[in-house]
């Protein structure tokens, strides 16, 4: 049975999540056809999910550029067509008015516990104010490095603990991100390599809530690729002996992993796959800021491998995409299947939603074509 | 249980098949490792099928070189190293005792249906000479154009007595090596586009003799990526505008699709692939000759799809591989494959090994992840 | 002296001109920098160019679609800036009321010498209604297909006698122009592979009126490259094998080159290049209609070449350009320089003018590095 | 007038090295063609320059595998042809007895000027044995990390002084290689982007011997490419907004730039040029050591540029070449053309063999079509 559900959106003003909000818009007002939906195309009950008008979106961020201005910078950018941006512009400026400012470890005083508190808050008004069934929370906030290991992240009572001790900053502001949706009884998406709900203490919480999650890093681009593609050598029972990948971005990501701290968490996400996918090859993998790309990004991948008789043969891709435009639908898609879990009562890592990640949480397998039957057959069931 | 098997290879002193018979040859004598030979990875019951030591090879030709030579000049285009070339020259002799005159409608005189008795007794001398429980005829002749539709195709009596009538070339020559198979009772693999089998006729002599088959056209280059990559964009319902490709290619098989009518039948079983998959777009499609290619071949692919919110976006690969050693191992996994088939009491397309197929016969299933599965399941039931 | 130039565009509602036209716009408004444009660059006496000011623009098309809604189209495939379009749309409109119909061999009725007369009173009405001191011709219409030869193409007064025969049709379209541009005066630029002035009959009368002229087709994407990167294999002593090439293209000039009728002339005036540069290699070549590429081109070529000892080696590029940001520039170049030769006193062709062109008149010259050497010493020296 | 003339190459069991000693055994004995030979096309006396015959090779490396041993690897990887070695292995067991031991600091004792004087030598000694007109020393070295300045490295006396000193270590391997191959008399070529004659102190040192050198780092892939198509976008007026670049490449030279502070020279070196060519962009640049590649190179580089009206274009290569193929045979021209200009009486850096490296000394000239010509120019004035 469909139900009114919203999508709460971690770093809500970025490329990604104004691109998804743009896109709800246009899709409520069908000025656009549901291209990279994948929900549109599952064979499945679509009763149980929440139609584009039934999706309400409101969220946080640290910054405080209004959501249309946000717009016209992709729609400058090539990433939205102007047309979709000016008939959208006033149903932008209404969503800003749903969004809250997030939580900074700089300008934030006192314990971490009040801040999840306050951001629950904001979630918890929201769900109210628009009488929601529930509310999907979608991290999609700027990456941050991996943090240290501390033993309150494997303890969910020595967390909470912690979190009341203002003189403490205990967990990364993903990771105090999900605690709050957690509390709020708020099913929760990681769509970035960030820690999030990945700590032992968290899943805990999840569980003592009954909730259901999903996760981490949204796959849109070189790893879609290299999970697709490296089945095939396996299959084919030939030895790649290299994969060597480089990516040029762009945009707030680009910038953001120009730094090599923030970018280890992504190239450890995106290294994790392949070992997975062929076991252990050389395989350097660099990420470049290019500004001037703006909200595109390229991805070269060249793979040597033998063949019959030790034949050396080579394959290279160049992906040349809308980082935001692979990445919006599926948000949109996870709202509404996240949703449509937590209304069937299930809980813990959605190991069907792997299709979407990078690095998915509950299993391991990372076959594109073995996730896409396991999402369908899944969502058939639903 | 294991049984000895013929492998005749119909156009034995090709570039694949010379490849195939000194990869046998080398896997024999534990020179190299079974790199591409996918019945190796199979979880299955590896004591149905022969071992390298129980394939005994054959074949038809319709040119004299020696196959150690032509094994030599292979060697020097980088495609067979010189240490397993040099190791395995005796037996590449021995082999070419096996191989016999094959039937070109340009020097027979006669008609096709002795033409087709000829061939069919090199078989059963073959067979019991080396006293084989079965022969697996595999056809990697040169590709022939399509042929104009005949009534005699369709209706296995009528082409009988046209056969038995020397004024008529009723057959292209890959039908009639197909026919001549069947009536030895040997099963029969199509690895070339060419018209072979796909004839309603020879589909009622298999039946008839209760033969199991499979084809058609090896996949190992461009359509094994599109088949591959195809099914990625549907997963994630990117809309694909055009996929244009242009294939460089050298050797034999680049000399004789240099002529647009041998090519034409490449063309077809390439783009029938990729409609099935994606449905119609633009999909310019080029093969060209490149003789200082020699053993390589080159396909460039450029992908154009559109995602949300009509952004454009595009990927191109560029595949740069040695044809006969992508082909070769298949030819053995198909001898094995088919051969147990056999002993096993199959008859009819074997829509299972789609796996190895451009145009695969008795399915239409074109995505490669389903046709690996597809495969796996068979192979653990034989 | 600076004066004042028309510039008048054979084809000035396609693809190349309305871009062209909007860009002049949007300069002479100081909208936007003059990127693309060489004569900015040059180091010579600039007074002796027209100003952006100076330009006046007019021009023949045989469709009637409005320039300023044929710049909206332009602008909604990512060609233009919509904030250009905008800004300049009234610009457009008054230039529109510059334009004329064209010649059509099907809708004309009456002698070819009645329909040169008719073209070149409208160039001399613009002339005389604008005051200017000269007027540019440049083609820039849809490419047309070689003719075959005729002894009046030959001989000026066979020509003369021919077109005075309202029989006859002995003049392609393009080749009407130059000639109807030449009897008003005016200088003429071939920017495509038609036909055009390269006839005897035209050069001469080009010579009788003391005109100079360049010529042919605008080099712009793949075979600017192959002449910048050919010389450099030459210079290296590196042995070029076979250079393969595919063009992939929209727009207008993609879907009148989808008829490879159209096309020979293109293909042919690209191949002489390459020839001229690394002598006879194999070198496949191919155009094809890519319809949702709309204005932009993709170049994909593959080099494969020898160096020491036989090394088997490669360099593949692929270009991904919008062709008329390209060519436009160049076609303001063209009217400047060719305006400055005039005022000069030049006549006949211009070989300094290679630089332009895929096929240039007056030089066997292919060199890219080369020509930009000629280029900027005659234009020092203008 | 032509003379014999000595080739001695520090590094000479490397993979340029022993490359180009067996493609001039391989010439001399007319096995192959002078494909690479730059000196072999160019119009010039040909008399001034040593035949393949009166080039006599010796040298210092510092590990000890045979030469022949050596060449039988690089024929495994594909870079020299099985036939070419078997003929040539006698002729590099003879060149073998003409090495000797190089200087490495770790094994070394005593003064550097001790190990210069012993280097020293090494060189006059092989002269005199072999009855040789002058020797032109060419460093092919592993790359070393830049050093830290000191005042010696400016003042030939101060260094003079320090050498001296048994607890000092004030120079490189390869400056240490320049100072003995100056103090000979000999000419002296840096292959390499080390440190090698860049120094005030050697130049000196130069200049008081009368001595021409050339250098530094043989440009032979990337960079090449780079400074034969960034003069088109300067030509063009196009605006280049990043090129970005990743080398991968396994070998001796892959093995040692995986260290960061090895590559760091050849990184500098790469970057110099193309901000002279294009100035300064954004330009993340790659080496990665990938070792299945063995002598293989495989460049990627991608550049975003923008034309007229701000449109956003792109253009990528991919380069894959055997480098020890590109280089050897332009180490042979270089012996030839510095022993020329020597015989010529020309002292100091030679600017007109700018063409063959990425970092010339003499000139800031990078564009690769001025260095053809500066070279032509030079190479017909001999
Ligand atoms: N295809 C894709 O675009 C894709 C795929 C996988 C993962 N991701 C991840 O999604 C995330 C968003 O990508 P983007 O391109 O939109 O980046 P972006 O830089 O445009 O947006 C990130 C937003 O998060 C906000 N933010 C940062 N810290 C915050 C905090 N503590 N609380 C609330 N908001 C905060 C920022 O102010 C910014 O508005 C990144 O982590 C990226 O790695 C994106
Ligand atoms: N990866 C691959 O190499 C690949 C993939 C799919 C299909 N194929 C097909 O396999 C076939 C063989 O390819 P190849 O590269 O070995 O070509 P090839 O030209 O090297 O060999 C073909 C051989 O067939 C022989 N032949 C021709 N007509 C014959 C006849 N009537 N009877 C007997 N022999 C005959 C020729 O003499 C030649 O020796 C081609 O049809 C090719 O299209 C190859
Ligand atoms: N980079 C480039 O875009 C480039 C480079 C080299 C050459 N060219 C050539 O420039 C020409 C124009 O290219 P485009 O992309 O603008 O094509 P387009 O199809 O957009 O425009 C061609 C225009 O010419 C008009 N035309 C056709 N026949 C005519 C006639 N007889 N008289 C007057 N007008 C006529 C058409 O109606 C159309 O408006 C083509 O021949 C193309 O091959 C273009
Ligand atoms: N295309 C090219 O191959 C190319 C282009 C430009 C520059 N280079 C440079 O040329 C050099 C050689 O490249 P390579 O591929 O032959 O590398 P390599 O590693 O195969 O050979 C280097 C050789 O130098 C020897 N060596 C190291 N230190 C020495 C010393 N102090 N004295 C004497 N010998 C010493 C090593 O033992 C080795 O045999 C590298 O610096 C490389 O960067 C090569
Ligand atoms: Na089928
Ligand atoms: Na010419």
């Amino acid at each position: 049975m469909r139900q009114r559900c919203g999508l709460w959106l971690m770093g809500a003003r970025g490329s990604v999540a104004t691109t998804a909000i743009t896109g709800l818009l246009a899709l409520r007002a069908g000025l656009v056809r549901p291209v990279g939906c994948v929900t549109e195309r599952l064979d499945m009950d679509h009763t149980v999910l929440p139609t584009w008008d039934e999706i309400i979106v409101g969220g946080h961020d640290i910054v405080s550029i209004p959501l249309d201005k946000r717009a016209e910078q992709l729609a400058e950018s090539g990433l939205i067509p102007h047309s979709v941006f000016t008939a959208v512009a006033d149903g932008l400026r209404a969503v800003d008015t749903e969004l809250r400012s997030g939580y900074h470890p700089v300008s934030h005083t006192g314990s971490q516990a009040a801040a999840a508190a306050r951001l629950a808050a904001d979630i918890t008004d929201f769900r109210a104010r628009h009488s929601l069934d529930r509310v999907v929370v979608v991290n999609v906030t700027s990456t941050e490095p991996p943090v240290p290991a501390l033993p309150e992240h494997d303890d969910l009572d020595l967390l909470d603990r912690a979190l009341n001790d203002p003189q403490r900053t205990v967990l990364p502001p993903s990771s105090l991100g999900a605690y709050a949706a957690l509390t709020t009884g708020s099913p929760y998406v990681d769509f970035t390599p960030s820690p999030g709900i990945r700590m032992p203490a968290l899943v805990e919480l999840a569980r003592r809530q009954d909730l259901p999650y999903a996760g981490a890093d949204g796959k849109t681009g070189e790893t879609l690729l290299r999970t697709v593609l490296a089945p095939m050598f396996v299959a084919r029972a030939l030895n790649v002996r290299s994969w060597a990948g480089t990516n040029l971005l762009g945009g707030g990501d680009g910038a953001n992993l120009a730094d090599p701290d923030q970018a280890k968490g992504k190239l450890e996400s995106k290294a994790r796959g392949l070992a997975q996918l062929i076991g252990d090859v050389t395989a350097p993998l660099h990420i470049d800021n290019v500004p001037d790309l703006a909200e595109r990004k390229i991805a070269w991948d060249y793979v040597s491998f033998e063949g019959f008789l030790g034949a050396k043969m080579s394959l290279q891709f160049t992906w040349d995409g809308y980082d935001s435009a692979l990445a919006a639908p599926l948000v949109l898609d996870l709202a509404r299947l996240v949703g449509a879990a937590h209304a069937d009562g299930q809980s813990g890592a959605l190991p069907a939603l792997a299709f979407f990640f990078k690095d998915p949480l509950g299993t391991d397998e990372h076959r594109f074509a073995e996730q896409t039957r396991m999402l369908a057959q899944w969502a058939a069931d639903l």
